[in-house]
């Protein structure tokens, strides 16, 4: 009889260890939310907790050029490409404790099952943490992934800032990493065969198929546009509303028409970041800035919604004699993971007897980036409420058991 | 034959030389605008430059419990109550450089005419300048006045804080100020006999009006409320819109269901400050706070125009499942200037060949709380625009220059 995911079983005790010294590193205290930013202390104190679980672990850890962690589980004598697995270890502003660090901790605990089970894989196995894969700090998601396979230039991606002006080489060098080795790096690449992430669901799919698994079938293509709208500021009580070029009415009407456009389109859209300025309660602002966060199933539709998104916000600017500029920032094309690799998975874990169904995602991730390079795949783990990006964000302990033994069998068949 | 206001003079010499040495001080080298926040630096140096201009003109400075700042023409042996003049020199972030500054500068270039001119005043003559007169640092607008005149309890504004968390008591501090001794000043009330402040207009009610000068006819009353709209943090990229509680939805039905309130009922509503938590470009926020500013004819428009908002700022929250609070930070009644003082204005400068119509504003003034208390009177200097709380706010040298000598004129009536 094979083994079964449920009932649920508890963590296995490398797991929760692993993941209680995790927990605290960069929790904000008053709403229990994380706040790991590239390279702040709360980096620093993640990139130190993974190199001690390695170090504990014997596994041999090497940060690449672009200061993402390595953890190597080195087969002497075999130069095959290795088997790697991961996930990141940032958040975004009051993330949750599971979007990236499940895939970390579970990858590490799923060594632990291997190793306790005397097996000796035939070709390394790696354990990744990419960095800054939220884009949290510099606004570039996946930026570590993105540099290592050169979807980003190094000088593009040296020119960008943090909100508070800090520009990225100096952040990496305050957390002792060379700026100047940044860009694709053609000889990690070709020690990897194959990229397999563990991560949270983001959605409530699993959940609603009765699931704890699920394999990832590709990404919906994304992107995300800054909108600008400039008016006029001036004075709360004394403008006449006729004569002002008040910058916040035309924002205003361009979340609902986001909204709107999504829903017609069974696309997403998203302003979840707005500022005013100068944003006194006693003045109309002369300034709005906005992201837009745009995800469809296919490129066709992303674009449509797009337009008339910035149809909208155009027109709106236009009757208010606001002046709207938008520029995109960021676009990431649909992914299909790898289907040979994807079908490799299913087959591992029904012969556990695991049913683990296909599902796609809007969301981004490492593996999607790598997937330019390599065969690439995901497991996802079942989030009871959907909820994600928040510290609500949650998945039962037997269901992160069952991701373990999953990474493990998958691990072991693919480095066996 | 009188004198007459055109064609356009140069600003009295004082005037200029006053003017100039005012306007480097907080002013930012990006936008061009003000950023003079009560106890800042750059509050400490317009204080430095109070100071200056007073002991330059042999005016005896005093600032008084609250922080306000006075400059004394004392008549020796008189006991009649003073003639006081002034505004105030604080700005609102990116403030232009009129508002306030202009009523203190020509109010010491007025003594400079009277001086020139041999008058010798028969009761004392002071000028003021109040601090924190547009709230931009603590919130509460016209805190100065308020302070003297007890329509502010000093508990509360000892709980104060700024956006940074410095309560006004340690600012007050670090400015020098004992903010032990603030509170009702009935003593320095007592010394006072009326209060004519010197305003830039803040719309452009003279310019249709082919009016160089006006006199303020009374205040819209005012008020100010906090909305708090509280939904869920979620993934930007996997979150249902069906599932989502998004607070920036209810949040942006609002921002236009107050213009629309605004427009149906001849009032002026304004959200120009809006912040969004934690603010991230890939996810639902979870939180948006906004600050709703309203004014009106009467104070049941206001009312009226307030429940319209409120009224639908709930039901679009309900139909999102976000929790909205709202909470009034600050009511301003409607004010009514002395008559009897605006008559003896007007009666003033007409001998004078100066047409100085009557107008209503909706902008609060330390001469609207004062009203409470002493006969009160405001002259508005033309603004060709309108456009204030903004760097783009400007009035003519002309103008400015028919200001001081109506200014002269006014207090050598009351004063003589």
């Amino acid at each position: 009889m094979p083994p079964s995911p449920g009932p649920p079983s508890p963590a296995p005790p490398g797991f929760a260890a692993l993941w209680e010294s995790l927990l605290p590193i960069g929790q904000d205290p008053g709403t229990g939310g994380y706040r790991r930013f590239s390279w702040t202390p709360a980096d620093l104190d993640c990139r130190a907790w993974f190199e001690a679980a390695a170090r504990h672990r014997q596994l041999r850890t090497e940060p690449d050029r672009n200061g993402n962690l390595w953890a190597w589980w080195d087969v002497p004598g075999s130069s095959a490409p290795a088997v790697a697995t991961g996930s990141h270890l940032d958040s975004v502003p009051d993330g949750g404790a599971y979007d990236g660090p499940l895939g970390v901790v579970s990858a590490f605990a799923a060594i632990d099952e291997l190793r306790t089970a005397g097996f000796a894989p035939a070709r390394p196995i790696a354990v990744a943490a990419f960095t800054e894969e939220e884009g949290g700090r510099f606004g570039v998601a996946c930026l570590g992934s993105r540099l290592l396979t050169g979807a980003i230039d190094p000088e593009t991606a040296r020119g960008l800032r943090d909100g508070d002006g800090t520009a990225l080489p100096d952040a990496m060098r305050a957390g002792g990493q060379d700026p100047g080795l940044i860009g694709r790096d053609e000889d990690l690449i070709a020690r990897l065969g194959c990229y397999v992430e563990l991560h949270i669901e983001q959605g409530r799919a699993l959940t609603d198929l009765g699931a704890a698994l699920g394999i990832a079938e590709g990404i919906w293509p994304h992107g995300r546009w800054r909108l600008d709208f400039a008016g006029q500021a001036d004075h709360a009580g004394t403008a006449a509303l006729a004569d002002r070029r008040d910058p916040m009415i035309p924002y205003a009407a361009t979340v609902l028409a986001a909204r709107t456009a999504a829903v017609e389109r069974g696309a997403r859209a998203t302003i979840g970041k707005v500022t005013a300025e100068p944003g006194a309660a006693n003045a109309v602002c002369s300034a709005v800035r906005a992201w837009l966060d745009v995800r469809a199933a296919d490129g066709r539709t992303l674009e449509d919604t797009v337009d008339q998104i910035l149809a909208a916000a155009g027109q709106e600017s236009d009757a208010n004699r606001v002046v709207m500029t938008s520029r995109q920032e960021s676009f990431s094309p649909e992914v299909e993971f790898d289907a040979m690799l994807a079908d490799r998975l299913a087959a591992v874990l029904a012969a556990r007897g695991i049913d683990a169904p296909s599902l796609p995602t809007g969301a981004g991730h490492d593996a999607g980036v790598l997937a330019a390079r390599l065969p690439t795949a995901m497991l996802f783990v079942r989030n009871p409420t959907g909820i994600s990006h928040s510290p609500a964000e949650h998945a039962e302990d037997g269901d992160c058991a069952s991701g373990v033994i999953a990474l493990a069998a998958v691990l072991r068949d693919l480095a066996g």
